[in-house]
């Protein structure tokens, strides 16, 4: 860990006018110092100051955790029974007294703990928010970033295949996503990162849809939308294959959507804009007469989570460069009829755009 | 859904002297609606008004959902491009164009959407919490959340009995846990309620440790804890078993610690106190010898969620009553030596307490 990142915040912050900054989001600690945690109900916390070091504020179990990472500064553990919030306060005054105007961040940080750190700094302004400027820097990854990305995309691939040969007349959607999460935790998998989407047949059409017992039944088409992690970073991919023999008019539906996948994932290189991308897989689903089943944006920025910037939508005119990662993942949804997607993750590179799952986006058939 | 406790929420707000209530934890939503889901970054929330009809607004991919629940009132569906928080003070402001007075959930409303909604009504006042209000609400259970949680009992205890078929020497405790969740998922169970947590022999002493690759070993411990979820009310449960012959000093523990869990559900009844039951343990593991290995409370409330009122620990002088339910689980943790934990989660009755687990608790060897 280099603290590149932390350097950019603290100087960040200084410009900002700003005397602390707090950050609450397990994530944006993770990212700043490399101790990745999600603490839930307890109290995480970075605390940066422009001109004095920063400290880490965590359950006292963490406490070694966060030492072996190799962090230089302090870190202070606290206990269930203690008061969290007070210590940290003690702990911003043993490095500046009185700080005047805070950075928080808005998104992750409850009222009731707004509240409890305000008792303690009743004038100081807590207007600054940091969930975009910290949204923006890890929207472009670092080369070790994209290399766990990768390592997780190749998990994808496995559950993915794995699901594809549990395929069977009879078995229920459940028992497939079953087979896979099994399958993949024995290979070492930690976990999904969502819950894994198999729907069968005309259920793929419903996008508010759960992997469900609906029962596979033969020449129909099966929707797989999955993703794993690896040391905290996501992969995250859907397929749409056959099993037995389907319809014409679904077999047309899942030329589309490749047509459209396969069309945006060329496109996808520095100097497009988020807008025009979505654009390009849209106008093709449009064109084909199904513009009015491709119900959600084409994409999203993943990372740690799977909804980072940048949003591939119409309307964000952000232009894509070196280091973006997002999805890729145009859809048909017919209700009643059929639905398709098929989703591969990216890495924007000087060029062009690198795949972290690499299983068959052709038509895939299994009996 | 009889709406009683909606009803007595509106009483409620109408008596502390607020013109609104605004709910924004799903769970609150679940419990007072029948509405169960949890939007994660979408909005959803209830509106309440001590005189004037709720309303519910969610994601408008859920809107058929909460009419399916038969919700008598209003339910306004907003999507991804649209301004939610506008539209919610649009719809609040045709029941009451200035609620002067407002009751917020602090521990799950974040500070970015307190903004949102506190910019349109710029004169109103935000102190008053329904937090803690709405935790005790939950705390007394309804025969039907009791029957909900026996069956996610049932579950743990199919769960619980298949992770020690699969001991075998070699294997991870990842892999037993895998193939646990495997036949969880098959029979039906449609997830886990937290990650379930396998250790194998001196792992069980580290109370920060996850399940690992660590193997099984012939004469050892083996530390089960793990939690189902049915329709949306979870089971909490631990074990500890062998594998070959533990040494005299695990019998030991272990005996020790079964002592305190049958002690404590024994005690546990209506008129004793949370902190009075915790001690029932303590005292016993403490006249062992082993006071300082137990080192956490001795449960935790638990219902659609596992970390409800009543917290069975030191300090706690609330008074059980029937309708209560919450897990016992003293442990003896001595780094490098020995784990063990037993846990039952229980209802309590008008004379005592009901588990909703009943695999056995008696040391069970396997080979």
């Amino acid at each position: 860990m280099d603290y590149t990142h932390l350097n950019q915040v603290r100087e960040w912050v200084g410009q900002q006018q700003a005397d602390i900054a707090y950050f609450s989001n397990f994530e944006s600690v993770h990212y700043l110092t490399g101790f990745g945690s999600d603490p839930l109900e307890r109290v995480l916390a970075l605390v940066v100051f422009p001109n004095k070091d920063p400290f880490i504020f965590a359950p006292a179990l963490e406490v070694e955790v966060v030492k072996a990472t190799g962090w230089p500064y302090d870190v202070y553990g606290y206990q269930d029974h203690e008061d969290a919030f007070k210590m940290i306060a003690e702990n911003i005054k043993k490095r500046d007294t009185n700080p005047a105007s805070w950075i928080i961040e808005k998104e992750s940080l409850t009222v009731d703990r707004f509240e409890a750190i305000h008792q303690y700094f009743p004038a100081a302004k807590f207007d600054a928010d940091a969930t975009e400027y910290m949204a923006k820097m890890r929207m472009v990854k670092t080369p070790a970033e994209i290399a766990l990305l990768h390592q997780a995309g190749r998990d994808a691939d496995f559950a993915m295949e794995t699901g594809w040969k549990a395929l069977a007349e009879g078995k229920s959607e459940l028992q497939v996503a079953a087979e896979l999460e099994y399958a993949s935790k024995i290979r070492g998998v930690v976990g999904m990162s969502f819950d894994t989407l198999i729907q069968a047949g005309a259920h793929a059409a419903d996008p508010h849809g759960a992997t469900s017992d609906i029962k596979i039944a033969r020449d129909e088409l099966i929707l797989f939308d999955l993703g794993t992690i690896y040391q905290g970073y996501i992969s995250d991919t859907s397929r749409t294959v056959a099993f037995g023999k389907p319809s014409e008019k679904q077999l047309e539906v899942h030329k589309v959507v490749l047509e459209a996948e396969l069309a945006a994932q060329a496109a996808a290189k520095p100097g497009i804009t988020a807008a025009q991308l979505d654009k390009v897989a849209r106008d093709i689903i449009t064109k084909a007469g199904y513009g009015e089943y491709f119900i959600h944006r084409l994409g999203h920025g993943m990372g740690m989570g799977e909804h980072e910037y940048p949003s591939i939508m119409e309307g964000n005119d952000l232009e894509i460069v070196p280091g973006m990662t997002f999805s890729i993942e145009p859809g048909i949804y017919i209700p009643g009829v059929v639905g398709v997607r098929i989703e591969d993750s990216v890495a924007i590179t000087e060029t062009g755009a690198e795949s972290f799952t690499h299983t068959p986006k052709e038509l895939q058939y299994f009996d």
